[in-house]
């Protein structure tokens, strides 16, 4: 049986348990795009994006980065370690793409000369904008150290994720985290780390791998999600 | 006789001289406004704005701050050093005000928590749109080592700015500057320093003093960039 229900969000819920520094993390079967302005059921997802996020976080974990993730409980659920999100987006593109591309006038599928780090508002009243250093400290959001240490965690995140992906011929093209403080102010990764978060091409044919699937009604998005999670699976048996 | 017509651009142009490493700057009475979709003649303004802008280069030209600025020649002209201009504006936040307060939410005339330095790409086509510091560098136009003095211009250039404004009753709620590079790649201010490019408000009317009077049609644009001038001169007299 559930303990209450603490965050009931579009992709996931949050419940309470006994320990009051350990959550439960459930998966839907929804994909949500354009701020929420799209939203549908995809059966299948919620499990298959369960399944990814745990190995993917454990991974990280075994490389001595901080995730939420103590473990997967269930088809749909993983225990977490309790923290406050704060309400940022740090993403990471190896590729220009999207609205990166877009907003900087590069044309889509160029690698980036440098890796690009962007930190954006999570907020979908104000559209998510992209904010600085400077901003996001003037908004009482985050200290500039806490800013730049995750920062240097999604640059180390990074260079772990993008070669395992391409070992299994995804390209990594950009990803984003969320980070949590705990009770004590530690920052932990927490969120998810999925297709939904990730923009993964098939390195030879170009296909999308991903959230951009359900975005531009590219269809399969559960089949895709699937194969994504086959190959992250022989990936890690690789290492 | 004026030399070879270099640049003819909306506000200013810009003539050779027979020194190579020099050009003379003509100041114009144009006025323009969201990415150049305004645009009007705004008689005496070039001869205003030519005088705001010798006095505040030079101010920070005596103060160890590097610009272009050599003398003025004439009611509209002025001596520049030859640069190559960065496609960046480099600007810097007091209070919450116009766009960055919309962006991020927050209510116009709240001061910042701390100074905010925003770098912003020169393109009317793509709508300067802002930019961190690895999407600069990844376009290749800049080096991180470059954008970090010119942040550090900018604050620098603040420090003096913003008390000269406040002695005279002004208050300097954000300003963008533009640098460029010699043909030794040294990195000067170049451009101007002017209503146009700074955000004024009168500290105890909170009358606005600056291009604002143009782009939301409150008028009296040559009179109150007067009143800048006049109340600029007083303050340099009282330092």
């Amino acid at each position: 049986m559930h303990k209450q229900l603490l965050i009931n969000g579009r992709k996931k819920s949050v419940y309470a348990t006994e320990d009051p520094t350990r959550v439960v993390v459930q998966f839907k079967d929804i994909a949500t795009a354009f701020c929420g302005i799209k939203i549908a059921k995809i059966a299948g997802k919620g499990k298959i994006n369960n399944a990814i996020s745990s190995l993917l976080m454990a991974y990280l974990e075994e490389h001595g980065i901080h995730t939420v993730f103590l473990k997967k409980l269930s088809e749909c659920e993983q225990l977490y370690l309790k923290v406050e999100t704060i309400p940022i987006d740090i993403v990471l593109h190896n590729v220009f793409a999207g609205t990166l591309a877009k907003r900087l006038g590069v044309e889509e599928g160029q690698p980036t000369k440098n890796v690009i780090v962007d930190v954006n508002l999570d907020s979908d009243e104000l559209g998510n904008p992209m904010i600085n250093d400077d901003q996001a400290v003037a908004l009482g959001i985050v200290s500039l150290e806490e800013l730049l240490f995750m920062k240097d965690v999604i640059r180390k995140a990074n260079d772990l994720l993008k070669p395992l992906f391409a070992s299994v011929g995804i390209v990594l093209v950009n990803f984003s985290l969320k980070f949590g403080r705990d009770s004590e102010g530690r920052i932990f990764i927490c969120d998810e780390i999925t297709p939904d978060t990730c923009r993964l091409w098939d390195a030879k044919t170009n296909e999308r791998l991903d959230k951009d699937r359900f975005c531009h009604d590219l269809g399969n998005v559960a089949e895709v999600y699937s194969d994504v999670l086959n190959r992250i699976s022989v990936a890690l048996k690789l290492q």
